[in-house]
């Protein structure tokens, strides 16, 4: 039995009432499972629910998906036999139609051409509005998730020694998260030697370990749905002068922004506080990416954490707090924890330490 | 310099003519590929590439992908803080225009705002059958491609050994492909042992290899873009009777699929050929699948290699051969090729033995 999530449902049609839009199709599966509790990745197939301002919901899907009755909502399904978007085309109110910003055209094209009558509008904020605060149902699961990840991150540093490879540190990094609990994803887990941490997303390989590299952990993974996302950055054996400095730096403007946070102030003061602190350092060239990301049932999503984004900090909003700076041919060192908007300043998901730490 | 490949556009257009369509937004990263030689993943920005059915050729990109000047194309950039379907808007003839089929409904809807004149339809076809027709360049490159799966093949099949994990395996298929020179793949390679192999999708973990188990190793990777995929199933130290019977009734079924394939006959003659052998042995229910699926720059793209698929067969075509028998609890056997559709019959592209094997 499919049950809607009754108070997500209402701060999404609150979202529609405020952004005009009367009714929406909801096509992203985070988005679905958000206000259903059902998590069906459609590849090619459809699956879409679409809301209307006075609560009614339909929720559509292929019958191989296996959706259930719902409670509150009605569920139509279809074969691979049938017009997929036929249904949906019976059911939508002529008008404008908001649409989830990454639906295959092919759907929109068919739906449109069965009903003239309809605008279609990109209408995805009122979920991804919604989705960006989070409940305390989502806080619960973030909090668990990152909690693990600490874990992790305590067996895998303690892994590194003589003779190991990125790519194996990488393989007992995933095979630990999933005995914990976590979900498959289809992203790996990054670790990085010495020079190789000097592209922030380089792939793990055989290269072997030296003294003094660095060891950059960046290990994420969803958790029952929700994302962690922990960045730290170790020396093996022994640590540079310049190591050390960039080690400093990196901490420093971690901390920094993690001080300012808390409601009320734009997003990319956060950002601004970070690049200060390296800029100030001399590395602000190296500091190469914006400080991070929403994080949520998508590993990234609202709020950015950029210096683009004017959005102001609400409590219930993750983000991920990573600066980084990258010497080509060096190192690189990247500290990332996810925190949690609070009344009157952050939590810090991730409770692993951040000092400097030689293996 | 981007030069558009003038044979394939060629095609492309002569489909367009066919199927009444005189301009067209491709978007599909390996089906721009084929056209220009460039591989752009945009993820949430935008690619296009805009043909028109007098040979016009425009090629869209954000400027972050790197785009160069064209040789026979204009190419147009946009950035981050541009309206990223402006210039296409700026484009495009009134009247019907096709659209690749998984293009973002935000980019679509953008352009109809822009664009009250145009009609969308989806246009994926004359870009998809042209691409079902490998060209001498596309068939030499999957013939390297398949040659280097024998020789990983070959390498993972000698590791199976007491004490050996199916992760390890697998971990050891993509090193050793990635050496030889593969792509990087989001794909994870399949290891599965005994029981494990029931499930055709069955992920490896730490299961560790037991006397008698079954085998299969369905290793797959893009190499220089194009796709090998291949599947053998070995035993263990010793094969049952029952082991025995459903790996010969799965050769069978590959090899009278084979010994079928050529131009003229519907595609869904071979999935009819290779069941009737699993059917005949008795074994009809436990092979849960299609008998296979085209393979080219997607790992799966048409012809779809199934009973429901009435697509003539023509020289030139590509796609899996790899019927199995599933029996819960107990093993799996899948033994698959690719194989390319000749004048007169099919070139099975790979050559590693398909004799039943105790490792």
């Amino acid at each position: 039995m499919i049950i809607m999530n009754q108070d997500r449902l209402r701060r999404v049609i609150d979202n529609m009432h405020r952004q005009g839009l009367e009714q929406i199709l909801v096509t992203a599966t985070a988005s679905v499972y958000y206000l259903t509790g059902v998590w069906v990745e459609p590849l090619e197939r459809l699956l879409a629910l679409y809301l209307d301002d006075t609560g009614r919901c339909v929720l559509f899907g292929n019958a191989l998906f296996g959706l259930e009755e719902g409670d509150g909502l009605t569920v139509l399904t279809h074969t691979d036999s049938d017009d997929p978007v036929a249904q949906i085309a019976q059911t939508v109110r002529p008008g404008k139609l908001g649409i989830d910003k990454f639906w295959a055209s092919r759907f929109l094209i068919g739906l449109m051409e069965q009903r003239r009558d309809i605008t279609p509008v990109v209408g995805s904020a009122p979920v991804d509005d919604a989705r960006m605060l989070k409940d305390a149902q989502e806080i619960e699961a973030m909090v668990a998730a990152s909690r693990i990840n600490d874990q992790v991150m305590a067996i895998a540093s303690a892994a590194v020694k003589d003779g190991a490879t990125e790519e194996e540190l990488a393989a007992l990094v995933e095979r630990t998260f999933r005995e914990k609990g976590a979900d498959r994803s289809s992203e790996g887990q990054l670790v990085c030697f010495g020079p190789n941490g000097a592209d922030p997303h380089h792939a793990p390989n055989r290269t072997v370990i030296a003294r003094g590299d660095t060891v950059v952990f960046d290990i994420f993974i969803p958790i029952h749905r929700y994302w962690c996302d922990m960045t730290r950055t170790f020396f093996f054996r022994e640590a540079s002068d310049e190591g050390r400095r960039v080690y400093e730096a990196v901490k420093a403007a971690n901390l920094a922004a993690e001080a300012l946070i808390r409601p009320g102030l734009p997003m990319r003061d956060f950002d601004r506080a970070a690049r200060k602190v390296i800029e100030d350092a001399g590395y602000g060239p190296y500091f190469t990416h914006r400080l991070g990301h929403g994080a949520g049932l998508d590993c990234h999503e609202p709020p950015d954490n950029s210096s683009a984004n004017h959005t102001i900090a609400q409590p219930g909003m993750v983000f991920s707090v990573e600066p980084g700076i990258y010497l080509p041919g060096k190192l690189g060192v990247r500290i990332e924890d996810l925190v949690l908007v609070t009344e009157d300043g952050c939590r810090v998901l991730n409770a692993f330490s951040k000092e400097l730490t030689i293996l």
